[in-house]
């Protein structure tokens, strides 16, 4: 069946598998201690116009984003976030179960804005019982959103800004950054971005790899022992190349941004699509993941051809519905589901 | 000076330091196992028209809610907390520090509404993605809440009604029950919420005691090796005895009760005076915080003669000032806070 | 070079890769519920001889050890674990980093025994202020141990019916599971092991895998939302199907067995090959971890043709070493340490 | 009863007793923000002959060491402790609570010695795979210990040479530290000591007080925010003037130093009193603890007029007895311990 149910609905891109292949009987030094991470590590750096950044490679975004937070904050200290962020949400306690507590901020949309963060900071130091409280130590955000958003190079620049004004460390989650820097929309590019954050990752299991993220700490080094700290959150992978393999075939030849380019004009042609058959968008998104609003009877139908996820009922009759792309989108799958919209 | 700053600004109760006095030069067991705490344990039971409940006694409230939402609660399973509440503000993450989310439900005033809980669970049972957040397991109230306010007997029916609906135990912060209990517009007594949660509270620092909070399990025996966890969390007192005094009493003729009464009846003429003079009540509160707008040359001035705290500001030029009541609110406080104010 | 530095140094077994190649273009839903999972935790059951078994796929081992454990036991539980453990040595510290006490009991070798399970716990019981201590609910061995022993089909009966006397679950680590079952010395199989413990995981990482553990809960179900608790954990694989397919390609045909076999015959054939040279045997080890003792001359002259690791240094002359054979272990490998053995 | 069954079975030093009712109808800010605490800080640095420290007032022991330890220890750093060590084994796993493995070293009788230390940090840094291991950063030693055993001034200097060689950070248990002080063997008084550690805590729950420890960082400042991490340990006193006053009156005129010195007077005439009836020590303490050995039969006898505790069988016919003094024991106490001792 043909799937827009997410971006990991698929195994990995070609060019890894073949490396995968290639290098299959080789011996390596395990805990990423082998020449692919290192080459990998170097080639990041590049791509992000950064000397000194450090590099670690993890499994996943939830593994990811829990061990990031409890690396750069004490117990006492917490992370501010979107209501709708999927630390938030999304990842079972994952963040509390370090100790950390996740600081809300409602925000319109899915972004957060400078001036929210600066002025829930204002109003917690105005606060004369803030020892009290929870110290707000880092902003996450993500590029895009949960809601497939993205910040402008403007609004980056401010929040670091902000950030670095409240000594607040700036992380971004990047689990489809790729699509995010490659949106039509996006008015700046990786280096920029690297160099308006003090760590961020670059998503892999989203963007063609099988798994991995990559944690970059660019203006700083890593926290002291971030390995021992890796291991003890259970994501140090044992076969470590396996990581440096794909994160080095990604940022060879572009890859990394040529799969997320092929996505990004995917989800361009769907847009057409569903406006060619009269079906509104829920949310304007400038990146893989699109939301349209289906009736009950509509999602029905459909549902027979096309795999996709439902996002959240909007009333009685109308249902959000989320189709993603990605690097594995084909031509066919889009004339799939224009046929199937067809017989609406 | 006089103060209206807190309810624990005093020292303790002096019947309670007269039993210190008399019962100084005994000896016995350490970690509540003496005749104090059994004494006082009883006397509660039948204060709560209970006999099956388990009772501890700890130190102080943010311990206390760490250790009771800690023994109860998986780490994947939160709490349900109003966003004004105690542990999702002011307890510097004492209850995510022992892996725990406070799920927050935006409320209008300091109350949680039974609909508000039933909607919350309705929509999280309806998102498929359920199984990636963190689950709900408890209910946590505060009676009176942070703001002074008071549930009614049917309120409190009705949250109970849909955490037993919902299999979520529900757990009463009680650190100013007495003050809640006796407050005019309460509706109901003691046996009454025993009888309508699961676990509560009922506080000492603030309603008499030099310290202590004594952990009341209802319908329920304790969790399994609950004085283990107590200990585990640093909040079982090696002098165990002394908490066991203080209960037993401030569960002896009524004495709990009735000093709860005086701190009401001190509010009730608090609010008089305040009318009086013409400065209006922020917030409607029944029990013994009162809460006042003041601009700012009032507090300016009131604060030369009287303690006590500001609340928010309101605007550029006006305050939210709390002024509260205790057991050891004299004639003469009030009598000076008039003059305070004629002075205006 | 040749290698026996690790059974994890190497890629993937190729019948895996193959599966992998083959499939790579099919979708399927994330997190494990796709049809290579369910079959591949079908085939796990057979094997086990067990039909009541829930079976969930992790990632890497000190992952599944925490994620276990924490499952399991609440936060004043521990477990008991012999001093030599991975748990207790190499992990980071992460079964603490969810809060419980690994409690080790001194032992000779790396095998815990019944009678000294027995001992501490009645030492434990009989201690009048055991409530002050952590409690003890689960056992932990290893099969094969740190040191490539293992258990007989007496000892694990004796050790299960200890914990079951004593309350404790009985979780088995068999991280090298498959060298330990096709062990020469084994007299057990892995339906025998699976009805004598309460749950293990089957190794994958160092049997022919790239990454996965296949935890087995065998005489129970599972703990309630051990999904939940598994995302919490950082330990849930987004592409959850790379997991099935590796297990299921392992539980096919008796792979996971024939591998295992043959690191065992190459690592009998690295015996007679030492014993040929005079070099003598620091552990009897009847896995595929072979222990020998080196002179530092002679350290330094195999170091230049064969990648292997220093165990720990036995005296101011000699090294313990470690040679480790897997399912990637060649005759090859096996000639050119004969080969260079010579040339000592 | 006459008791020798602890040192924390009585209520509070009389002096104390007197100042709580003296100052019970003043009123304070909470938290230790009044001139009490800050009286008692000045007391007690200079008693310490320091200018720079910084003090805190905590309630009990086990919580005073895992706010110590897990404020000063990063969640992957461990603290090194003897096996008989109070956090080691009657804590509860307080410590592993917050994330901390404690590191136990096999130790002849109860205390470290910096040798022993020494050797653990060579060994451990000798282990090529000591990344993956708990980084220690902490010692933890009682004075006196769990058995009654005191430093030596050349021991402790020795030991915090070891630590600080090492980057370890010191840290004393001084839970009953005045009776080690005051003990005929003890060759340093508190200045040394304080010179001598990098943080330790000051007993009052065991020495004269109702409740509270004063933890004294003595060469830094404390971590930054720790008096929000220790509210979020729950072991923030309410009324915290309540600690100010006890160790306000424990360091006015030596208090805590004479109430000391009167225990270890009592502890040399038990152990006479023992020697006279041929009772023999089963440990050679020079502190308030006193060990003795007792037949099954001679305890039985002696727990009807005497209470005591029976600390661990020594064979089948004897047992270990514990015997307490402190600054409550009285001649009275003494006279009836020999007379029961004359009916053997």
């Amino acid at each position: 069946m043909i799937s827009f149910e997410s971006d990991y609905d698929n195994g990995v891109q070609p060019e890894i598998l073949k490396r995968f292949v290639e290098t299959n009987s080789e011996k390596t030094s395990g805990y990423g201690f082998d020449a692919f991470c290192t080459s990998a590590k170097e080639k990041i750096k590049k791509a992000c116009g950064l000397e000194q950044a450090e590099i670690f490679f993890l499994i996943g975004g939830t593994q990811t984003n829990a061990t990031v937070i409890d690396g750069l904050c004490a117990g006492y200290e917490g992370v501010i976030a979107a209501q709708t962020a999927h630390i938030s949400v999304h990842e079972s306690g994952a963040v509390e179960a370090s100790g950390h507590k996740v600081l809300n901020i409602p925000s319109n949309g899915s972004k957060l804005q400078a001036e929210e963060i600066d002025h829930y900071m204002k109003n917690f130091l105005a606060d004369e019982t803030y020892e009290h409280m929870v110290q707000p130590r880092m902003v996450y955000i993500t590029m895009p959103t949960e809601l497939g958003d993205i910040y402008t190079r403007q609004e980056l620049a401010d929040i670091y800004e902000v950030c670095r004004k409240h000594h607040l460390y700036l992380y971004i989650d990047g689990a489809r950054l790729g699509y995010g820097l490659m949106s039509q929309k996006c008015d700046f590019d990786l280096p920029y971005l690297a160099s308006h954050c003090d760590v961020f990752y670059i998503g892999g299991t989203k963007v063609g790899a099988m798994f991995g993220e990559a944690v970059v700490f660019t203006n700083m080094r890593a926290p002291r022992y971030f390995f021992t700290h890796v291991k003890r959150h259970g994501a140090l992978l044992a076969k470590g190349r396996m990581l440096g393999i794909q994160f080095d075939t990604l940022f060879t030849n572009n890859l990394y941004f040529k799969i997320s380019k092929h996505a990004i004009n995917c989800a361009e042609e769907l847009k057409e699509v569903f406006a060619r058959h009269g079906i509104k968008m829920g949310v304007d998104s400038p990146t893989n993941q699109q939301f349209v609003i289906l009736t009950k009877s509509q999602k029905e139908h459909l549902m027979k051809y096309i795999a996709f996820e439902i996002w959240e009922p909007i009333d009685d009759k109308h249902l959000l519905c989320r189709f993603v792309t990605s690097w594995a989108t084909t031509k066919e799958d889009i004339e799939g589901l224009d046929k199937a919209l067809s017989q609406l």
